[in-house]
């Protein structure tokens, strides 16, 4: 006995997504069969219409439906602030924090050489091209390996184009225990002290 | 900044599939968002393309494309075994195994009163009406609560219709440590032991 093809190809095509391995694409693939055909309809219109209709925003790389991102298109916003971000979803959660209302610059991955992963994948020749009157970067890329690596890259970068250039704060999460801290980040959280 | 709207709705139908929380859905379409356009097709595609040829089989219930499955279509299939299992994933583990040659029949569930799941919501009645010849069934609903409920429902059923009637073995997993083994299992394995 073997799977119709139908679903054998449904079952291929789930598990080919990220953390989604060969069980779970089965349980999925099962469990779409088991919904109305409306609702699975809808699932394939949104990949569909989500592939169709969204595109990188000209200016900073956000995902946007239009030519130019809403941060971008917004004149509230502040025009001399960058704040550059490895991926789409960093950039809403600054959003989700209200800290923060200058522009953005999306730049798709972080340098990470063994993964073939240079500057040229990421957009760091369009954040080049527009820096004109822009009075500070904030280099707010994951402070991972990678990302550390992306951002001493930028600093040097923009230093050499004496641009200044600012990184995120390390230290403890609000409502972080020292006791769970790692001695890293403790570390960073002491050196980093700010006066009362 | 918002979202798109077509992105918004993409991660809303991802989020709506079991296992998959909204961070999940966030994570998949900007996975998706950076695909190249035919694998986001092909999935689409395998997902109405299953939902309009798969169904259940008339006579097991199992998913097939055609009107019988490939197990009841096969003439080499020991007629008179019906081994009754909850779901077709269940299925194609027994098939896995190799140990067995006989027909299914899926039940697509389990009794389970305390989220509306009476015989009437399984496929109970058309297992009834196909036993003329059968001269074993075999429960292999799962051994959780529900599953042995379901067992000892369709055992004292098919008792009252005469019908032979076995309910796979309990025991150790082969290559199970006795130690990590629970109590209720290894008190099973024991009591079902068989001579050698």
């Amino acid at each position: 006995m073997r799977y119709p093809p139908a679903l054998t190809q449904l079952i291929r095509e789930l598990g080919r997504l990220p953390g989604i391995g060969p069980k779970s694409a089965q349980r999925l693939a099962f469990y779409l069969f088991n919904q109305p055909e409306e609702d699975v309809k809808s699932l394939a219109e949104a990949l569909l219409n989500a592939k169709g209709n969204l595109r990188q925003c000209e200016r900073c790389f956000n995902i946007t439906d239009q030519e130019v991102c809403s941060v971008c298109r917004d004149p509230g916003r502040e025009q001399g602030l960058i704040c550059v971000v490895e991926a789409p979803a960093d950039l809403l959660a600054i959003e989700r924090s209200g800290e923060y209302s200058g522009l953005y610059h999306v730049l798709h991955g972080a340098l990470s050489p063994m993964n073939g992963v240079g500057p040229d994948q990421l957009t760091i020749q369009p954040l080049l091209a527009r820096l004109g009157g822009v009075r500070e970067v904030i280099l707010a890329t994951a402070t991972t390996v990678e990302g550390e690596a992306t951002a001493m890259y930028l600093a040097r970068l923009l230093g050499e184009l004496k641009v200044p250039t600012s990184r995120i704060a390390y230290g403890l999460p609000v409502g972080g225990d020292l006791e769970y801290a790692d001695e890293v980040t403790l570390g960073r959280a002491i050196s980093n002290r700010r006066p009362l």
